[in-house]
């Protein structure tokens, strides 16, 4: 059985597994953006699921948009801890920029539980009353979504970039929806139920690899 | 756009969702077993992908025998920082037990370096260097996967529990069939390309969740 395991450097295995997939999405006829194809061959790559070539849905322009961002400085925000430890923070330092997680935080949990929210919810809030430029990274919580999507339409916030894609069963669909009908704010957003914390930190880490 | 959220209680969603699941395995026809439903359902949960229904295998009584090993206190060793962020280390200290990752650790990624390796590999022999019992998490490293098949072979390991369950194209089906095939090793396998350092935190959850 160990015959059957391929013999690959370490150092190549990355590059070999994209090799498969560009060769596999030319199979099934695929023809990816030159813009975004890196993002969305990553997202292949984390999941094994093809989906991601029809699913993920991005507005114009948004990759220079967020390399710019992050070349600023600008933060990450995630809705998960997951998401937080797979986004490479070296790399993310590099440009003086950080990830920011607020999802264990007491305030958030005393605030949620006060308001009748999720945790999603007040740390949303909670990042919107820093004040600061922001980019999100939503893997997990569609009330994140959402509650991003109404301090948009009331002029409390302005994102530089959402990437929307939590997974699961309620709200998800509808959520990403939400953002993608706000016409002036850049996003990356996998349709559909697909999604996660893994994703959401390797389209962070797409964007930073091509920077 | 907002009237299309239903209300659903931050409390009440997890439940709804695997009501949905629930429902929606009936429709296709697919029955579980009673003692491996609620790590399949969760998988579906966390990934949104119905394939798990069909992918995951259990080796026999292997329920019974991980949660055993977490009451004694057994420790659950990942091959990633995401897998570790994603287990519920509460719950699992209630028994005594923890989450450890090397990954990150200097002196495997010099023993990596040295032996022309993956840090995964180096990072299971550091683990198998502690001589306790151990439960292995692989969400991501089929070269982890490889390295434990090749301790249990020297009889150098006897693990309590390998979660193979890596995601990817180079070696990853392979390796999860060389955990198959120790007839010795309990083992929750999800065959195929698929899985993650998300699916491999979420076995962990639903095996705690049920205890």
């Amino acid at each position: 059985m160990l015959s059957e395991i391929e013999q690959v450097l370490p150092s190549e295995i990355e590059k070999r597994s994209f090799e498969i997939i560009t060769e596999e999405l030319k199979e099934m006829g695929k023809i990816l953006c030159p813009e975004t194809e890196l993002i969305v061959k990553r997202c292949i790559h984390t999941s094994a699921d093809f989906e991601y070539a029809d699913s993920l849905v991005f507005t114009e322009g948004v990759v220079e948009k967020a390399k710019d961002a992050i070349r600023r400085g600008v933060p990450i925000i995630t809705d998960t801890q997951m998401g937080k430890a797979g986004i490479n923070k070296k790399r993310l330092a590099e440009y003086g920029s950080e990830v920011l997680c607020f999802m264990s935080d007491e305030d958030v949990a005393e605030m949620a539980k006060k308001n009748g929210t999720t945790r999603a919810v007040a740390s949303m809030d909670k990042a919107a009353a820093l004040g600061r430029e922001a980019i999100f990274a939503v893997g997990n919580a569609p009330t994140a979504l959402v509650r991003l999507y109404e301090l948009i339409k009331e002029g409390k916030i302005n994102p530089e970039l959402i990437i929307a894609v939590p997974v699961g069963f309620v709200n998800v669909v509808q959520s990403k929806e939400l953002i993608l009908s706000l016409e002036d704010t850049p996003s990356i957003v996998a349709r559909g139920r697909k999604g996660g914390s893994n994703i959401a930190a390797c389209i962070c880490n797409a964007l930073l690899y091509q920077m």
